[in-house]
């Protein structure tokens, strides 16, 4: 089941002048809302609205999106769902150069939760690293905004037999999964891709880092080449929905260890509790 | 004015479930109909379907874009037009990962000539150097597709002074305007950048080298510097609207010669006739 709401009002359609089809001209999020609660909210209104920022769009009172999602929370009646947040730079005339005023467009969308990543997160996951290459920008990088091409590419390619590709710049270093980032444990230090100039800084990334700094694990984000990542002996992925999950292969290669793994996952469910 | 055809009915919305919202997984084109004819048509649906296939879209028989095109033409009832085609991906699920099988959404759009870039085209234009860099993926290169936020914020750089601004990719090559294609004349060879990493491969750009082949001018698909454009003598722009323009400055530098263009012009206008 999927519930939409368009600048507020329940809603199946936007505008076919909406920038946000037109150039990917916008930022989303996406929320889990388990058990009662939407997780890390606050950090996730606070990465959008700094994407906003960043791309100049008009970022619109929060209340309006916490307005949104109880809203739809109400209709979805479930204990648990995905909360997808659009934010568009609105619509627009032909050509590229935004008005000096726009009226962003806010879409929330409610979806069911999907049941088969409970299987991945309980028994860990196959992965590959993908042929289609992170997009490197600098003015874009870190950005959670809809210019996702890369992520559909790369996606397409994971087959039946793998639940999670990793993206290479083009100079071999990992950045990123198609819908997730990555960390790896290389001499006792778990390390995570840098992304000053691709890729998306998710929530949850940020979350691990704060983990590891309280659990006194040693940390560096830093450039990780490809072969750095297929030798590695313990390897996990976060994304919003997952939290931390597994890394069983990586190209048909074994990964060992779930060690510091499984300190982060034990640790990012009682925060995620506490935060609830 | 704009007139909206989706999916070959005048609708002025799209599903909010589109792929190309969420995604930007599409393509599209730009089309001049001028003096009751449209400008390389065949190579446009040529172009659309190359790209459409390299993302894995499925293309539509091209009578049902011909189809969209004359109905709108009626509509209009101009004698002169843009006409933009959009492809997505179509309506899908959550998540990166397309269906096995999609169902395309067929986006055809009219709107007003724009009146403005026939003053350009007669007086030339002033230009600067972005501080917005070309994004580079070798998976996306050359393709017209909806991933275009590079565009929409270098386009954002420009303010009342700028008609035209170029994107640099990070290793300080020039490789296309916000808009446009660009052409510089060095040494008596007209060079254009090489789009094998970024940047979008135009149509009337690829006119344009085919009348420098048929006119025995001088050419050189390469990599061109920043500075070998800061410091040309001759540079000018092309798309679809515009045809080709000569550019006056560059970042307040005046670019002195015209000769080249103007051949290219000339023929490029004889060789629109021709097509019409």
């Amino acid at each position: 089941m999927a519930i939409t709401l368009v600048n507020g009002i329940v809603c199946d359609y936007i505008s076919a002048q909406d920038r946000g089809l037109h150039y990917g001209d916008g930022v989303f999020e996406t929320l889990a809302y388990v058990e009662g609660h939407f997780q890390f909210l606050q950090q996730h209104l606070a990465r959008m609205q700094d994407g906003a920022e960043r791309l100049g769009i008009p970022y619109p009172d929060e209340s309006l999106f916490l307005g949104d999602i109880h809203k739809l929370l109400q209709k979805a009646d479930a204990p648990r769902g995905v909360f997808k947040l659009i934010l568009t730079r609105g619509q627009g005339q032909r050509g590229y150069r935004p008005a000096k005023k726009s009226i962003a467009t806010r879409i929330c969308q409610y979806s069911d939760w999907p049941e088969h990543i409970d299987n991945w997160k309980s028994t860990g996951i196959d992965t590959r690293i993908c042929d289609t290459r992170a997009s490197v920008n600098t003015s874009l990088a870190g950005i959670k905004h809809l210019n996702r091409l890369e992520n559909v590419l790369a996606s397409s390619e994971l087959g039946a037999n793998y639940q999670e590709g990793f993206l290479l710049d083009n100079s071999d270093n990992v950045i990123e999964g198609t819908m997730s980032n990555i960390f790896t444990v290389i001499d006792k230090t778990l390390v995570t891709p840098e992304l000053t100039h691709c890729g998306i800084a998710g929530v949850i990334r940020g979350q691990v880092l704060k983990i590891a700094e309280e659990n006194r694990i040693n940390t560096e984000v830093r450039c990780v080449s490809k072969d750095e990542i297929v030798e590695a002996r313990e390897i996990f992925i976060c994304n919003s929905l997952l939290g931390v999950c597994a890394v069983n292969t990586i190209d048909g290669v074994k990964v060992q260890s779930n060690i510091i793994t499984n300190i982060i996952d034990a640790a990012l469910n009682k925060r995620m509790s506490l935060n609830a």
